[in-house]
């Protein structure tokens, strides 16, 4: 009852146009949904995060738009399906869309970016860590909205050392101020780098100099200590149980502990609405040494399994949130675009699809607004999931030329006609799977009983419409005649 | 530091001989390692556990002693390995130990078990639910130390419904009250059964009967609705996303929240010490119907990968036990023996080898005890734990014979090398595993380089002594072996 009271509270201050909060997104970078312990991860090391959790709200269905980092991104920034902002490809190699070195082209200016809505709110807004969305000057952050940076273009692979392929560079707002590896250490062999400390202190400071100047802030925070080659300073190596990987984990763990008492000791917790979740799924190809855990889910990074877009994901916004919830609302990182402007009073652009919906009223009221989540490789839907059920369209974990040179995106799992080295299509009689009762998609619901059933409906099935709105119909007749074939 | 002298003054108060405190053992039945929410269960659909974690303290590296459910129980009431109180057999069949109907053993009376022990500092001893340590009349739980019995002898499989074979019965105390099917009914179509109420309400009562007559308890709460055939009350069914196997997590999870308040409104939960684990890992030859979780881990119960045998663990001792607390202490099933004992201001018998440790330092000051895990499957030690490193001396999941006519250990999951379908000796170089950064047994260490050392050193590593601490000796060699060879 007082949560419920609290909620309606919140939303109509919300709802008010009282003094926006301020927002504060902690995207990481290849964290898996196991990599926390609130998550499960059994050497608990998180216990910040695991604090945060228990302060704020637990999303345990929470996706990425695509398992990519630059399209995961893009669709973040622009609440869009890559396929709408453009970061998809149609090439056959992973359908990768992006990568550091070799690709010329970014975000759109036809984009609006949240940044660039959110000044419209007197937002002062600033990204911390990776952008990825374009090398280029064009592409620049603050083109699009940011007032400051401080981070790099790209990933930090590398070291290249050569002229026709430099190192990455690191910029500070419109200035390029040194390059990884050169002037930003990053040790291959002990994994030894200050990075998460430079970016702890940027966030800290930043939040320092936007609460004396009164102005609402947004800090993207998007730092990639998890992504290969990973690295953590000197104090936090041999730190954990999990090796390497553990070690970032802790680091960021504990920079996240920072930031947030930061906020709690300027007073301003109960204004700031912070969010903290991950780009994709553990990159299981750098597993163990270099990648994270997707707990139980199948897969990783790359693929449509759950273990590549599912992710970690916690609300926190004390005096808001009430604390210890757990939701199973269907959340997208392009819901927080939508959610951020719902925040800031402001509502998203009409002249354009927006994908991502407002999550204040699962946040602040419990409730569980029904949505499908669609599961992008490129430019092809290969999934759907509707309320627990899983609908694959297409599956597939990489081709057998990848998979004979070792590169493998289920170490140890193998799943008879589901993790196939070949692009396997099921439009005409969609691979299903109840992710409740298996969340690990290792038992595909038998469908012979309804063959029969689908095909009389084909007529329905094939309605017309958008790809994805006839997709929708297409996986809720299927529920609903899979349902049905269960009770007769 | 006040959970340090928080500490200090609970041991003090235990050794100090003070009024003991009861004991309340809640055991499952075929319940894995990640089907709590306080585990990663996607579903999180456990908040009465969920609390008592909070309240208590989680144990992220509990054990049983071995994954089958008779083995497993007759350790935990002896403080012993199988293969010293005689529940092992030598078999080659998955080498089962023990199943209901064809078995004429049971615990031998040479055996010591915990409620005789307890008796001594007089305790009232009740076992509700399933004992599984012989069903003739010389192994009825009463000739054995226990006061009151509530339940059966053996597994509620069935219906048998013939002379030769008769349903399972269930008595009260002496007497023979009934059968399952028959007296107590199971509707194996619907998956509905009131038994884990009728179990609860006995729990409920008892702790009431004795919190009026002063004497401490011990009670062993040995439920089984989520051994399969998995069922759950009219209430419970269809409460859970995960089907019939969450809705009975579901009402176990409800019934433990009403014991432990229980407690609290009688007053005694500062006197009362819970500890709540399961007997083995779950059985995934009856996933997702039937069978529940192991998170991560590989494989399940059977095998002696860490899904068949590490366990989820929750101590709760308001008042004692500092809330919110993690310990990676490396426990067993077996401990519980010790620590019982330990509460109760006893002493474990002199005059025999008790494999179980006294846990109370790790659980009241947070110390770590040095000690190893041994994996055992039958007569056969299959691998060793000690400290982050897993040893396999053994690998094995079950026979081609078995595999071939579908009864698969671990479904959707195939580790090359590792999940193997014959017994594959590793003894002269064991398979390693470093569980911090690989609890999913999936990548071997790599062994190429210590070969030439490890053969240098087989006089040592081939030393005198019992094959237990042969096995130890071994294992600290190599590891200190393979640390050595990780830093030339």
């Amino acid at each position: 009852m007082a949560r419920a009271v609290l909620g309606s509270l919140c939303l109509c201050w919300a709802l008010g146009r009282a003094a926006p909060p301020n927002l504060l997104l902690l995207l990481m970078d290849d964290m898996g949904w196991g990599d926390l312990g609130a998550f499960g991860e059994p050497s608990k090391e998180t216990p910040n995060l695991d604090q945060m959790a228990s302060e704020g709200m637990l999303f345990m269905d929470f996706y990425t738009a695509n398992p990519l980092c630059s399209p995961s991104r893009a669709a973040l920034l622009t609440g869009r399906l890559p396929v709408r902002n453009g970061f998809y490809t149609t090439n056959g190699h992973a359908r990768n869309a992006y990568t550091p070195q070799d690709i010329v082209g970014g975000i759109p200016d036809s984009e609006l970016l949240l940044p660039e809505l959110l000044k419209k709110a007197g937002y002062v807004n600033k990204i911390i860590g990776k952008w990825h969305l374009g090398h280029r000057p064009q592409f620049h952050p603050l083109k699009h909205g940011f007032d400051e940076w401080f981070g790099s273009p790209n990933c930090h692979f590398g070291p290249y050392d050569n002229k026709a392929v430099p190192n990455i560079p690191v910029y500070r707002d419109w200035e390029m101020i040194g390059r990884y590896y050169e002037d930003f250490k990053i040790d291959l062999k002990t994994g030894e780098a200050n990075l998460t400390q430079i970016y702890l202190q940027e966030a800290l400071d930043f939040i320092s100099r936007q609460q004396a100047s009164q102005q609402p802030f947004f800090l993207y925070w998007a730092i990639d200590a998890t992504h290969a080659p990973v690295y953590a300073s000197k104090h936090f190596l041999g730190s954990s149980q999990r090796g390497l990987y553990g070690d970032a984990v802790r680091e960021i763990d504990d920079s996240i502990g920072k930031i947030l008492k930061h906020l709690q000791k300027l007073g301003i917790s109960e204004n700031t609405f912070v969010f903290f979740t991950s780009d994709n799924g553990a990159a299981l190809i750098s597993a163990p040494k270099q990648g994270g855990s997707n707990g139980r889910f199948l897969c990783g990074k790359q693929t449509t399994f759950e273990g590549g877009m599912r992710e970690p994901a916690i609300a926190w916004w004390p005096g808001h949130i009430p604390a210890g919830g757990v939701s199973h609302q269907l959340g997208n990182v392009m819901d927080l675009f939508t959610t951020s402007l719902s925040l800031a009073g402001l509502q998203p652009p009409s002249d354009r699809q927006i994908d991502g919906i407002d999550l204040l009223p699962a946040i602040l009221q419990g409730k569980l607004i029904d949505r499908p989540i669609f599961y992008y490789r490129g430019n092809e839907m290969m999934a759907v999931r509707v309320g627990l059920y899983k609908a694959h369209y297409w599956t597939w974990s990489n081709s057998w030329e990848e998979y004979s040179k070792g590169i493998d995106f289920c170490p140890g799992q193998n799943v008879s006609g589901v993790t196939t080295h070949t692009q396997e299509e099921h439009t005409t009689l969609p691979l299903l799977f109840h992710l409740g009762r298996d969340p690990g998609e290792k038992y595909p619901l038998s469908t012979l009983c309804c063959y029969c059933l689908l095909s009389g409906h084909n007529g329905k099935l094939m309605g017309s419409g958008s790809p994805i709105s006839k997709a929708v119909i297409k996986l809720s007749s299927f529920v609903e005649l899979f349902l049905l074939c269960i009770f007769i």
